[in-house]
């Protein structure tokens, strides 16, 4: 018996740096005191360039890990609408943003760790094996040692098939359905809200690896990060009461890339 | 005596990849055969991700070294028009563009030699010292061995004052007043259309560092590359005489950033 | 017996004003001496307000009929891709298409006479009720005497259920197969491209109301308006065929708009 | 003596529907209950077209005046800095945007009564002839009767020769120097903040034409509105504030549009 097995170790993480222009999204300086890596906003959902300047440079002071967060070129509708583009402009997309954010990182003495597609490209990665399959050719063409952040699925794989390391997201504000998916957004209870409830499953979910669906039911999830949200002062207040109650459990939260695999 | 100073060198240069989505610009194939570097569009003011992608690609093949050509964000008037921009947005959007390209040179292996601020930027980063001094800055922290090709003027001073290569930018197609500047456009005579005399003036450029201007006096400039387009057919048959002026003339063409200081 | 059933009239449209900023698409000066009706880019995916308000200036020098061009916003993609858009958002993107080429027409002492959604939009609001009821809804608010330029479809239903007048696109440079769809493009044969051939359909379709398929049978097809090209010199010679063609065959050539229904 | 000139009546302006996409600016619903009349973003500095359909929607139903505020195609920079674009670019954005809004107000049943140059715009065409004269130019061939909202300067003069009407504009929350000029942002007492004072300022401007200037003077200043905000929660109490002091006082609060000249 060693120390390492019964130390449990998450990543808690938060989307940054969301604002673009003289337009304000989430309360950044808050989730900076929370959580320890950052997926951040590349410019096609939002974000600018000074915006993510001003983010690197924050999170490089604060120890916060930088992740890259591509979107689909979609401001207006900040990533939240599918655009039915062939893979390969998606995969230049993809490599454009992570690009333009490594070069802050460089700038502020850092490297951009890991990358977490944002909104429906997020979640047509996970489902679409032409993107996933062209996304990661060309992030290990690039860096094979970037971590991919992401849901099982074809995104999962097709990095996994690479050598490439994944961690998985775990949703600790979301209901889960006996099949492992989430309740989807718009049916009664499929947001929760209470904060002592959230931070809760968070506890369950990062010491045990369990979270109970809707049926009552225990399901085995194996996460390596948590991502909380900061859109609202209820939100960084769940935040802080998931990062509150992880500590009080013994759960030492830092970046996924810190760690031993 | 040696031969390394009857050997001259110069860099051919040209701005490739200005198309946008379906849009085209120039003749970049043509321009590939003749060329020694490129000046790569990033975004702002033309070129998408797709189209920055293969251009890197086919520069690498071809072993034309990789410049990043930022601009003022503006697509519709390709970079052409002044924004009163402050300093640290110009800064951060210049940033965004050289990560951006550097993120496709990885890929491909390569790396960004050198940068080159285009259209009205590359004007007033000549004259406009809070512009120069913080793209300076920034381009020295994340690499101080960018070559930054410029005019003479306040960019060229806030890169050599902290120790960056500055490869000087000559004209062959505008007529010079005495004082070195250029011949404005839209006077008569401004540019010069007839391949074989531009081909003349590309090789005295290059082999005795002289132009001779409007009144007739020969004028001593100190070049390492000559800029050459592609926008018509008439414009790569000059771009060709040139190449074919300096090769005869035993002028060696050739990366400003492969050669020593 | 009246003259009225020997004189058959078509409508010759083609897409104006395609470029963007410095870019050029199609050749303008040339389709403006052949057509009688212009769809116009609005700005979403091609166009910018000074393309737009020179080529509605040469529309109504020449007397072409202004036809609104709006697509999905995809400048990127020239409006190429679907873009999974809630349909309210798609109805106040056409609303302010609309009313952007409305003000240039105003200006000009002209109206805008159809409408004709491009490229990817164009497909989906002939199979998507949600896009064309919200469309025809919106239009039908604005103008109830706007003409529908579109295809057999829900947007045809949606328009006509309206009280508004729908015109008919037919296609004469593209195969038709038996039950009246286009081979889709990329297959063998898809699209025609000699001159005297289009200009033939073009003819049979205007005087006859027929169209040869693949399988050399006659369909039945009704329509009110010819599509031509321009981006090629082969597209401006067969626009230059059909027109030719169509007056040979003593068919009139006329706006729809200006026709008695 | 009649009782016209004993009633003053007053237009209070804000501008409204400057959010974009997901990002919010500035309380809509709570100035609508307060101004009697909008300047509506246009969607080149903010606003998109489902904010402009809903915006129209809100105004016409509260009997809100719509005003058309178009800027510089600057959605990063909220319109606030200057492109040093030709004046017949400026010309034809402006016509865009004007139509875009007409549009939506033709679809509600209204009309757009006022223009309002938005930011860096509203500041260059006071100052800018050429601007000035191709703006003017163009509105007054779209509607003569558009009632133009400016300061004292050239898009005055420019409108006014056309012989449209102008609506001379009023600051009560800015210091005023002795030659009529705002004191600069930035400077120490620029900005006023207090609800009372600002409502004050409002009665003796719209009552008596009068506005106390820095040193002390009584300054004559003829305005047809005056301009509230909403950006803040203060910036809302205080709009309530102006619009009491000025019902209190007796001054009518109407659209300037709907006044007799």
């Amino acid at each position: 018996m060693t120390t390492k097995t019964t130390t449990k170790t998450i990543d808690l993480v938060a989307d940054l740096g969301e604002g673009f222009g003289s337009w304000q999204m989430g309360d950044d300086d808050a989730l900076l005191e929370i959580v320890s890596s950052a997926n951040i906003a590349c410019g096609f959902h939002a974000g600018d360039p000074l915006i993510m300047d001003v983010t690197v440079a924050k999170c490089v002071k604060k120890g916060v890990a930088l992740g890259a967060h591509p979107s689909f070129p979609d401001l207006r509708g900040f990533g939240r609408y599918a655009i039915d583009l062939p893979a390969e402009q998606v995969r230049a997309d993809v490599m454009y943003q992570l690009g333009a954010l490594a070069g802050f990182a460089q700038y502020h003495g850092a490297r951009v760790a890991h990358i977490a597609p944002h909104g429906k490209l997020g979640n047509l990665v996970a489902v679409r094996e032409d993107y996933a399959e062209a996304i990661a050719e060309a992030l290990y063409g690039i860096d094979p040692d970037l971590i991919v952040m992401a849901g099982l699925g074809t995104m999962e794989h097709a990095a996994k098939s690479r050598g490439m390391r994944v961690a998985l997201v775990g949703n600790v504000d979301r209901a889960y359905l006996d099949d492992g998916t989430l309740v989807p957004r718009g049916r009664p209870g499929a947001v929760l809200s209470d904060p002592a409830e959230i931070a809760e499953r968070a506890v369950r979910l990062a010491a045990e690896g369990v979270v109970v669906t809707t049926s009552g039911a225990e399901l085995a999830v194996d996460v390596d990060t948590i991502l909380v949200h900061g859109d609202t002062p209820e939100a960084v207040e769940t935040a802080l009461a998931v990062r509150q109650g992880l500590e009080d459990a013994g759960i030492r939260i830092a970046p996924v890339g810190s760690l031993e695999q």
